[in-house]
């Protein structure tokens, strides 16, 4: 595995592979199952695999946790190494943005609601730097994770609106024993808030289960399932959500794809997870577009 | 020459070129020399060629010249097979814009001069669609008029900013027999006015020799240049700008680059020109970055 800490030695390195395909995994490093899991994925799928570890400062709020942000570079490096990445480009801040940008980006469709709604601007950043990434990196396929399933769906905007040569492949969340959804932030969570967290996926189950007895509408299993949360998840529940996916928007009856989501807020982590469900509410788990 | 007028047929049809130099010529049609100048120089220097014509609404204010602005479809057609265009990309509006983007992009540097100050947005529309077309298109080279000085200088930021694997170059002004700019626009001028017209390059010529003299400051400089269009133009003189370049900053002693820019105001089109110097306040008959 080759380190790169250069755009242009990694564009360099790329382009003499366009004949491979390429497979990319953009994360922001303290790797845990769910991001291996992609890289796994991304090395079966394609000839090469890039993954890139940047915590980008533009998708992080002032108050937001930038700079606690969990970091370990000689784990990140060992354990790409062993899931078969073969190029890691792993840039400083100075690379990525060496002065102020003359241009912004800026998501203004799906960003009002879910985390986008408590972190204005994040998905501005994310999608700066995402094609950015793809820029340097020129993927034929990009993995995400359904985890941050408003992510995906900004990103599936991105790459239709701008015509971005690229797939984009979201894929199942990866679980703990008791259903946790996988995430760097869990470190964060005391003893009682992490034997409380699988309360989060519970949640979603119920919901799935409410949709598919159909004894309720979509406001009133909103409502059983927040409650359902703050009785059970010894957190702040800051918010529950029923939409269509990818678009966002409200859930009705003709709606192809669902997603119920919830965020929870524990002393020192705000945690999310979501189930993307059919029209026969059956669990989606992967996307691809 | 194949006429593709699909996004998807011309990702397909460039991505099996991904070995070969692809030059990419975007435009608005109504070809002229100055456009053909660059297919010319594409077809010099790539083992592929391609040319868009896409009249991009994004770009036009709402009381801009969108409608009226000058469409020939077949002699575009004729004049692109002549210069050795390989591929013409012709897509619809539709096709470009099937539904309302989710995202913006906007420039915010760069852009309160020269014409961004008299068309808010321009040129938010040309970084967006110029997006699409480098996605879509995929070139190792993309050429630009320096005609348009202030449009390179933000697709220099643009690239810059966001990583574009593109390089852009920008090519010599292509002139009338008395020194005017070719533009789509000059068809509007009225005999007298086209007679005038030349005021222009004249100005801008008087500008550089005032700057090699020495004899006056840049303020001083920019007034004599406005002063000699408004008696010689017959137009309304809309700017005289004298400004560092690329960055379009205040012009200095430490300048490496300045642009001369001036625009006037027809009854019927409005007209720009400028002259790229050097610090030895030499004429730059192109750029690379």
């Amino acid at each position: 595995m080759k380190i790169v800490d250069s755009i242009e030695e990694m564009q360099t390195i790329t382009n003499t592979y366009c004949n491979q395909t390429i497979g990319f995994v953009p994360t922001m490093g303290f790797l845990h199952e769910g991001h291996l899991s992609l890289a796994k994925r991304a090395r079966a799928e394609n000839d090469i695999v890039v993954m890139s570890i940047f915590v980008n400062p533009l998708q992080f709020g002032e108050n937001e946790d930038f700079d606690d942000y969990p970091r370990d570079a000689e784990m990140d490096m060992r354990l790409a190494k062993e899931v078969g990445v073969d190029y890691l480009f792993f840039p400083t801040k100075e690379e990525m943005y060496p002065s102020k940008l003359s241009m912004e980006m800026k998501m203004v469709e799906g960003v009002n609601i879910l985390c986008g709604a408590s972190r204005p601007g994040h998905f501005d950043g994310v999608i700066t730097v995402v094609s950015k990434l793809f820029h340097i990196v020129q993927p034929s396929i990009a993995y995400f994770g359904l985890k941050d399933a408003q992510q995906a769906a900004v990103i599936h905007a991105l790459v239709k609106d701008l015509n971005f040569p690229v797939q984009i492949k979201a894929l199942a969340t990866i679980r703990e024993v008791d259903g946790l959804a996988k995430s760097s932030r869990n470190k964060y969570l005391s003893q009682k808030e992490r034997e409380a967290a699988s309360s989060l996926v519970k949640a979603l189950t119920l919901g799935q289960q409410l949709l598919r007895n159909k004894s309720a509408n979509f406001h009133e299993i909103r409502d059983k399932v927040q409650v359902f949360l703050q009785e059970t998840s010894e957190g702040i529940v800051d918010y529950v959500e029923l939409l269509e996916y990818p678009t966002l928007q409200a859930a009705s009856a003709s709606s192809e794809q669902l997603i119920i989501a919830v965020a929870v807020k524990y002393s020192k982590a705000r945690l999310i997870d979501n189930y993307i469900l059919d029209n026969s509410f059956n669990r989606l788990d992967e996307l691809s577009f």
